[in-house]
């Protein structure tokens, strides 16, 4: 019997997602309380809808595995959550055909970026929002993101480790929000914010595409970054792009502020759209 | 001269505010960490607007200290953060008059507690949210919030070890709002849940009054989650009250969801009256 499961995690404390001699991986964690909840002595093998990086958050990371046990949906959910850490939990749990792959029947993938725009670090949401010193300018970023939109070669957001057969992705929707305060209140200078005059705020980005190439989110946000606070212009995103050379972008972005948000099915297999954890974010 | 810091921190890691031998309190890291800001061979003390617990947080503590170095505000908070830990940051500097003092002068204290409603305990969000499996009812914990209102003797509320000159506080709002799914799509059993139809939501408690007991907040969140779950009738909550004994109220509730909001001074002192983590909060 084939087994969905919707997984959450913090990934602050772990290694990323893939398993890993060190064993401290958050599919390490996971294969190894399946194992204990079946009572098998050896590792329930997962395979994943989206690998993550070390430090990037999982809100609904979908898994299937192969199993002889009968048990209820819930119980798979209650049980290897027992003898996972506090940090990991899965969501829900729920039999699936066969025909079933949790990477490969995968139609897209999205994530999310959290970013603190401030005069002071993180502190209360340390490790789980990136951080920007100077105000983004939103229209600049908006227009920046019109030349991702669509099919294209994204080698110049591309990590030397990749392992994708292609470069070549479709990015369907980038959103950019705002939470707290509007850029009016924003005082040009640090010393002007001292006082409090100045209320932060927290940017969200959510980005969709039929999947995403290895360290391709962190590396689109360092563009934006640089390009909403007014170090490139707009157009400077089109020539990155248009470059396809990892050397023509930004640094990589901090993992921080990532989640992934959970891979898109289509509806036919039945299972969660949504994490529950997507109501917590800013 | 007299300065007086907002100080936001997540409490996880540890041992509440108050300095203690064991050296791994929100206060002892921040007088360590002034006085290596400011040269000095001992600790600076400083004095705060109100003492956390172990595991709770502070968006917006305020404490004062004297000090005979003359700086700029945000050279307090910009040198200061760099001998503070990731979790603990000072968010503003300002000068105030000698008469400020960060606990005399607050004229309220406000907290907010932040609670996940799911079937399955938190993950992404442990050690920042409480925990229920039910559904709760939210006009039966409004109701119950009714009698709590206004200056009571609020003796069965309070820890064993309070240290409050008096029971006697007046409590000057408690507002309760969700966020996430809403009733009609929580089914009856955690098994009708399991295949993700039941979307979990967060429920926010704030809570303001001129100043709390030890452990009052958490006292009086068991009590509205035993009424939210209806293993208590709102009336119940003024029975608890009356009682005056702790023996009379529901057990202590995890610190886990509470957040330390801020104090309240008068307008004329200028100080922030709003942590930017409050925009961060579900």
């Amino acid at each position: 019997m084939r087994i969905a499961l919707g997984v959450s995690y913090n990934g602050q404390a772990y290694d990323g997602w893939q398993s890993q001699p060190s064993g401290n991986t958050v599919q390490d964690k996971l294969e190894a309380a399946l194992a204990r909840f079946a009572a098998q002595p050896a590792p329930v093998r997962t395979l994943c809808a989206g690998r993550t990086d070390a430090g990037v958050h999982g809100l609904m990371q979908v898994v299937h595995f192969d199993t002889p046990l009968a048990r209820t949906a819930f119980s798979w959910v209650r049980g290897t959550n027992t003898f996972l850490p506090p940090d990991i939990a899965v969501q829900w749990a729920q039999p699936v055909p066969d025909a079933f792959h949790a990477r490969a029947s995968a139609v897209a993938r999205r994530y999310a970026y959290v970013l603190l725009q401030s005069p002071v670090r993180p502190s209360v949401e340390a490790g789980r929002v990136g951080w920007v010193f100077q105000p983004l300018n939103l229209a600049a970023m908006q227009e920046a993101t019109e030349y991702l939109l669509g099919e294209h070669d994204f080698s110049a957001f591309r990590a030397a480790a990749c392992q994708a057969k292609s470069p070549v992705k479709t990015l369907q929707r980038i959103a950019i929000s705002r939470r707290g305060a509007t850029p009016a209140t924003c005082p040009a200078s640090a010393d002007a914010a001292a006082g409090g005059g100045w209320q932060p705020c927290y940017w969200r980005f959510e980005f969709q595409a039929d999947a995403f190439l290895h360290h391709m989110i962190r590396n689109i946000m360092g563009c934006l970054v640089a390009i909403g606070q007014g170090s490139q212009p707009p157009q400077w995103m089109a020539q990155v792009l248009a470059a396809r050379s990892r050397s023509a972008a930004a640094p990589t972005f901090a993992p921080d502020g990532l989640y992934f948000l959970g891979p898109v099915y289509a509806p036919h297999w039945g299972l969660p759209e949504r994490s529950p954890a997507y109501d917590w974010l800013p």
